[in-house]
């Protein structure tokens, strides 16, 4: 039997313009400031943009923004907490701080729910803060959501980049569409990941230099949005056009 | 019905000393770096050593220490390569270098079978390159290998370090033995990883500057024994007894 929940999805997303999933073939390569970050430079592009913390391996969105006491509403379903100018949702307001050790088909489950249930208002932009990798919760964002589209994060480490061409080969053969590949914390000169991402037939979006100072902004929008990282990412989302 | 793997699991480990799982609380902390290093590290200290990766979201020891070649031998079970002075066993020797993306029911039934056909030697330490995080997988390690003990690492971040938090909580409540922290790539002299760890009444096994000069050691495992990197790895491996 289909899970009715799964057709309300669609209806759910209908009115938002683009769904940009911020996502890495490892983690630690700074994908869930770079999703931060961006919903916070698309806002500053006057847009109107929500934010889905959906990194259920670590979710850390809230942390980043300082966005923990901010709760949803229930009316017919959950309506996010509107904060720094966008719509927020995570999964943390549900599962809390708490040592929360999902398995693959609860992991199915919790996302579904969420997806079904989640309010958003009429967006240009919908961010996404997937889980690291290509793990079940990748696949099962990409059944569930017709429209989806994918930003990949790489530092310029070797091995970050080749766990992303991995990522990158399942979307090609998924068909799902790539908006480009930032690199981040990057602290040579070195072209070799432009010119890897440009072999790839992806599009290169920018770099962003490693910022020894983005750590004491963590916590802060205010302080994010004034780093030199913030800067890289503003030119990134200027990048990206509306539907 | 008990799968009949899951006793042969037992028998196949009872020859290894100490089964140090190398784990972390999110992905890009360094962990397959100080997983490679640390075996090759108890080899220096004259040890019998099996170098384990089990991390399915992306495997890279074998790239970090240039084993694409060596495959294991069938025989009774399956036999590990013997390189760099230890047993080596990679679930890509398995799934190879294409696209894997396993979903949460197949990884527990790969792991199950990877330990229940693996002929290990008699060894002091079977290291793990653990999944990031507290994942399906982690779950079933901790199930399945009764004698595991884990060794977390963590950047001097603080996203990082929350992550670790969780996951030393699921472990203490698991009653899963923890051999300590290593706080790796420190770029400042701050403690206040050390005492946050300390106040988990975990052991802090020793900090690792950050090694600019690491990325191009990765694919030799003689430069990586060269580097800075290596040197503090080794300090913390002469903290690990023997059973």
């Amino acid at each position: 039997m289909v899970d009715p929940r799964i057709s309300v999805i669609g209806e759910r997303l209908k009115g938002i313009g683009r769904i940009v999933a911020v996502s890495s073939g490892k983690g630690g390569v700074g994908k869930s400031l770079v999703a931060s970050t961006l919903a916070l430079a698309l806002v500053k592009e006057g847009y109107k943009v929500g934010l889905f913390d959906l990194d259920f391996t670590s979710p850390s969105t809230h942390i980043i923004l300082d966005i923990k006491e901010a709760k949803p509403k229930e009316d017919k379903g959950i309506v996010p907490p509107r904060i720094h100018g966008l719509e927020y949702m995570s999964i943390i307001h549900y599962s809390g701080e708490d040592v929360a050790p999902l398995r693959g088909i609860d992991v199915s489950n919790v996302l579904i729910e969420l997806l079904s249930i989640t309010r958003w208002s009429k967006l240009d932009f919908l961010v996404l803060d997937m889980p690291p990798g290509i793990s079940d919760a990748t696949l099962d964002l990409i059944r569930l959501i017709k429209r989806i589209e994918f930003l990949m994060v790489t530092t310029s480490s070797q091995l970050a980049f080749e766990t992303l061409r991995k990522l990158a080969s399942l979307l090609d053969s998924l068909k799902v569409h790539v908006i480009g590949v930032v690199e981040n914390m990057k602290m040579t000169e070195s072209k070799a990941i432009k010119q890897q991402v440009e072999r790839l037939n992806v599009r290169f979006l920018g770099e962003i230099p490693f910022d020894s100072r983005l750590e004491e902004a963590i916590g802060s929008a205010d302080k994010l949005s004034g780093t030199v990282f913030a800067r890289k990412v503003q030119k990134i989302a200027s990048k990206i056009q509306p539907r």
